[in-house]
């Protein structure tokens, strides 16, 4: 096996080692059922526990009652859910108040319009999405108020959560369990597995039951919210890896603590990082302006002399140091670190920067 | 690790040792990239060669070319594409043609009847699904006809495939590249991986670009087929390890002597139950009465005297002969033997079947 190497790619991202090792055996062989987890019944003992014991632990982690709140395991990744919410929430005559704090949640307003009257309620586009709006415009009335909790491309995250009297839902693919949250503010939240909880192939929802009994019953079966609170997300086969998967990385963080563990190690993480950065403000650019609106997630910023870019990326390449182009959209780095990625490679990454400028400034 | 058992199981199924094997180790560490196929961003140069290598082998296997085909990999499994499909084709004034040949094959048509005019052109429902309907009702200038090549649940499969002028749209799930066909003859088909092809998460459609191009492209982008062609499977996150192990089971595929050698193969295995039950009809009621539409797939059964189920599952178990029990819509016994189905599995069972009748005949 080759050394492993620091990946700081924003999604599919790094998983615990202990989680990797013991999800290498399940392939191989099941806790002794004579299958490999892949190989499992959906329908069967051996994989209605891993399934189960993951809703449970998931919504334990979070502080959230099974008596208040559902935890489903659905496929189709956060842009699925850009759809999906839509459909089953956007009657007619309803209106939801969408803030546009990133790409992905323009991304996330331009699909429920072709459900229905969804209004961007504030941008931060004007300024390259740089800070988290913190006002906007509330329709009264409105079925639900979308925020992005962690912009991924952008590197902004929401600390304070917007008050409103609407249902708050949220797209909280790159930060879900990364820090401690009141998650009872969420009427419904929705994120992909990949970044922070799994592996590909699983969005995870956690919306209150009273939300989800507003939903629409009228869609087709797959789409409806319904179906899936119902059948405990076995109506038809789940992506059973990735939620087995997901089940030991909550072990993992479970072990490191849950939330307050996980938040403490994150913010150590990411203040590694813009210490350096702000160090060197005369050589780096954070890309973020506003300070309290730094993630602690997705770590972006520019060179000011933006001939250097290769040159750095090839050093960091060389130092074992992965995926630390910025989104296309954007340009310039982004640092993606997630719960699982290591403090020795932000550690890594600090040491470099403060390298390279000491060379090349 | 414990002994591996005969997993008789529908779906997830059993897959090859040695794609479990190989899949293990990649989820520790993949091919020298210093991180696991579930790290791997989707974006970079290793995982973006394990997608599109899949992509080919596929088409390749399949006798198809790029040039006029498309293999997709989605999510949502086939119940998603009981959805995507006419949402995708079935515009107004437009009709789709379904033949209900099986409990899944009416999901499909209840699920198209949302979107617009889809028609029952045949069913063999009044006799529990247990033949194919081999003549139809169809609808002059129909957008596709609908049929289900293999059914999980009854134990029929299609071998000589429908005429019709309308494109040709199947469910394939649960005998996808299981048999020599011309593949050619279907303008769309769809099919869960977790049968014959790899693990849970991952429907692959394979489908005519003339076709695919007729496609609606005003609906939400993640439910337009147009996205997924455009892209490459690549809009957003793919499930990647499901497609991982999909190229693996691919190459095994290659292995066996393509689907030649497949089909040979399954075929041996589905005469050695099959003999067992025609030689002890007094004692087991095939549940499909015409044999020339028996599947090589899933082999359905009852004992005459209903008492002895019980017994006869218990000393299955006791024999390592595990998920042996047919659906719950249908009771009886179901013996799913996909193509990583071992041949000396099919022997155990015919063994027991014949043991058994001998006891307690």
């Amino acid at each position: 096996m080759s050394e492993r190497i620091f990946n700081f790619s924003a999604g599919p991202a790094v998983l615990p080692e202990s989680v990797l090792e013991e999800a290498s055996q399940g392939v191989r062989e099941f806790a002794g059922s004579g299958m490999s987890l892949l190989e499992l019944s959906h329908r069967g003992k051996y994989y209605e526990a891993v399934h189960t014991e993951a809703e449970n632990r998931l919504l334990s982690i979070m502080g959230l009652s099974p008596e208040t709140h559902a935890a489903l395991f659905l496929q189709g990744g956060a842009s699925g859910q850009f759809a999906m919410l839509p459909m089953n929430f956007l009657t007619k005559d309803a209106v939801a108040d969408y803030v546009v704090s990133g790409d992905w949640g323009a991304k996330a307003l331009k699909e429920a319009k072709i459900f229905g009257d969804a209004r961007e309620a504030a941008s931060s586009k004007a300024d390259r999405y740089a800070y988290i709006p913190k006002t906007f415009t509330q329709t009264p009335g409105a079925k639900y108020v979308h925020i992005t909790t962690n912009n991924t491309i952008e590197g902004t995250e929401y600390f304070a959560l917007p008050s409103t009297d609407a249902p708050l839902v949220t797209d909280a693919s790159s930060d879900f369990l990364a820090l401690e949250r009141d998650w009872s503010k969420f009427a419904f939240l929705y994120a992909g597995a990949q970044k922070n909880v799994g592996p590909a192939g699983l969005v995870v929802v956690v919306a209150s039951r009273e939300f989800l009994a507003q939903a629409r019953t009228d869609i087709p079966t797959i789409f409806a919210y319904k179906t899936h609170v119902d059948s405990h997300s076995l109506y038809n086969t789940p992506p059973a890896f990735s939620i087995y998967v997901l089940g030991l990385v909550l072990k993992w963080i479970e072990e490191q603590g849950g939330l307050p563990g996980i938040e403490r190690r994150n913010r150590q993480k990411a203040a590694v990082i813009y210490s350096a950065l702000d160090e060197l403000s005369s050589f780096y650019e954070p890309a973020v302006t506003v300070k309290e609106d730094r993630s602690l997630m997705n770590v972006t910023w520019r060179l000011r002399n933006a001939e250097l870019e290769a040159d750095f990326l090839a050093e960091a390449k060389a130092n074992k140091l992965d995926g630390l182009k910025g989104h296309r959209s954007v340009g310039g780095f982004r640092a993606s670190i997630y719960n699982a990625f290591p403090t020795a490679g932000c550690q890594a990454l600090a040491d470099l920067l403060r390298d390279f400028a000491q060379r090349k400034g």
